[in-house]
């Protein structure tokens, strides 16, 4: 049964089934995934994306692997290691597959196991959403006061919401609340080429939702804060180094230079699940997952008749190219907002948390 | 008669006739302008775009106005004010107008004087583009000598080619120059959001010419900053003010901040005529052009069978708001490439060279 803000549940047959966020906002589809082969595939072609969500569909892809091959711990263990590579850069990815070994190597009864912990994996972000959600919102009022605002104004990139990490994400937690505890609030939503997370995905959940929003082409953010009219920025991130550097959607660099040259606060919104303490030099150490060209050239959308649509937008034999993320280092980052509580992007702060 | 690389002309109506840049560059369609109107509407629905082409079409309009009044002067100059609102930002517009109208003030024969006047402001450019190459491209070659590179990687941002300059452009100038000195040049193209003009306009020059280059989602310049795969920035500007701040397509902001923050030189390549020295602080001087949010729902490609289509990409109900232009602030850039030699972007520098 789908829980309303969930985009991944077990259905009655005991599969897997999933919002297939390739096809929103112009269609709401659902995807059966019945194997760990299909969990692979359903992240790495992006039916599901967002740093939390990978990580559930990813614990659940393990438990698929335990029903599909009986309990067999060495056979699912190898299979596993599959699913841990089906995209490069998001660390819940990896934290995820390794919890769920760890829990099947010791278990006695793999499937019940697998299942349970499956399970627990994806209620556990719920709570870790909801904490974010409240850090995030205090830091929200913090601001108005000091500036002495009646409503405010928060640019954000890509999808860091219920779609990316149930049941209201990272990035969004704090606007959702805000939204709860009355406060006028206006996202500036970054468009986010080449896929459109930001116009496809953030701008359908906050019109859910009823948050007022307007949607920007990735070149306008820098001009909005020139002229005072971004009040914050809130991304999530799919992995942050021990040191603070935080890999988030291609573009979160630049957006983060310009609000330190407009001093603009900047926040990371994250599960204490995307620390990376192995790395801490994100620019130079941090794996940047090189996708299709085809997603630049090739855009999706409703054509005058209200039928889903794919146009080709460049011309042919022009070639493109299409990095999935880029790194933003800690010196442009003013904190990071975790389920534990708001702390600095620096080692020591990292690893007292941790 | 149409020239090659020039996207006006006369044609054997005596009208003017211009490449419809709104369609390529999936169709290469023409519009005939036969009236100041035409003119108006050619300019502000982007028929015709880029700084130096908005100038010359603006002072072709003027004659085609003083074709269309006989030579009545009271009437020619009234009229003409409202090519010259027609854009807001772009300064060459203001510029041509108001040289046409001094012609036409002191004319005795205002038809062919106007005619004269409006040939000559457009054969100028090209002049001003080839000096600009050349100065350009000794830059690429200083850069390259200085870096001991075999090879260049130059990244430009919306286009500033003979699409928007004859007949080489001005961003693009230098590039076309060193394609010509038979350096190994390699470029990348910001798509430039929501209208594409990098990645429907610069790349299809730029396949024209056979000038290697590969099309980037606008988020993606500071990842390939940060991993020295840009050599420098060179991009046009629509109005640099007597202090150096430019203002350019929307996200050239962005792409400045990289830039120095990962110490890549920035080059603005310009005529004379787009200098301001009316205003200083272009962030709070210069009027930035809001267009439709259209431009932001709506793309244009061609479809599987090859077919011009239009779609919606994002979610009917969300609101889109659409700023044509951003300011980069001097201390950003690192000279400015006119026809006249490279300068600084200061003030001292910019008024030395007037």
């Amino acid at each position: 049964m789908r829980a309303k803000y969930r985009p991944l549940w077990l259905n009655e047959e005991g599969d897997l089934e999933v919002l297939d966020q390739r096809y929103l906002p112009h269609e709401e589809l659902t995807r059966i995934l019945k194997t760990g082969q299909d969990a692979t595939e359903a992240i790495s072609d992006m039916t599901v994306r967002g740093a939390g969500v990978i990580g559930n569909v990813a614990a659940m892809g393990v438990y698929l692997l335990a029903r599909e091959f009986e309990g067999d711990k060495a056979k699912i263990i190898q299979e596993a290691s599959k699913i841990r590579a089906s995209r490069p850069t998001a660390v819940n990815l990896m934290w995820a597959v390794d919890k769920m070994v760890e829990v099947i190597k010791n278990s006695d009864d793999v499937l019940n196991d697998a299942r349970e912990e499956a399970i627990k994996i994806c209620d556990e972000d719920v709570r870790r959403s909801e904490a974010i959600g409240k850090i995030g919102c205090d830091i929200i009022e913090d601001i108005m006061k000091k500036k002495g605002l009646k409503s405010i104004n928060i640019l954000t990139h890509c999808n860091a919401g219920w779609l990316a990490i149930i049941d209201s994400g990272t990035a969004l937690a704090p606007i959702y609340e805000a939204k709860r505890r009355g406060i006028d609030v206006h996202v500036w939503v970054d468009e986010t080429r080449p896929r459109n997370q930001g116009a496809n995905l953030t701008s359908w959940e906050l019109l859910d939702a009823g948050v007022d929003h307007t949607i920007i082409a990735d070149n306008t953010g820098g001009h909005l804060m020139q002229h005072n009219m971004v009040d914050m920025v809130i991304t999530g991130a799919d992995r942050v180094t021990r040191c603070g550097d935080a890999a988030n959607k291609i573009g979160t660099y630049l957006k983060a230079l310009s609000a330190k040259d407009n001093n603009i606060p900047f926040y990371i919104a994250l599960p204490l699940s995307t620390f990376d303490l192995e790395s801490c030099d994100g620019v130079k150490e941090i794996d940047i997952e090189m996708r299709s060209e085809d997603e630049v050239h090739i855009m999706r959308g409703l054509d005058s008749d209200g039928n889903p649509q794919e146009i080709r937008i460049t011309p042919k034999g022009s070639k493109a190219v299409n990095y999935g993320f880029d790194v933003t280092p800690a010196r442009l980052i003013t904190g990071l907002i975790t389920e534990a509580g708001l702390i600095e992007a620096n080692e020591k702060a990292i690893k007292e948390l941790k």
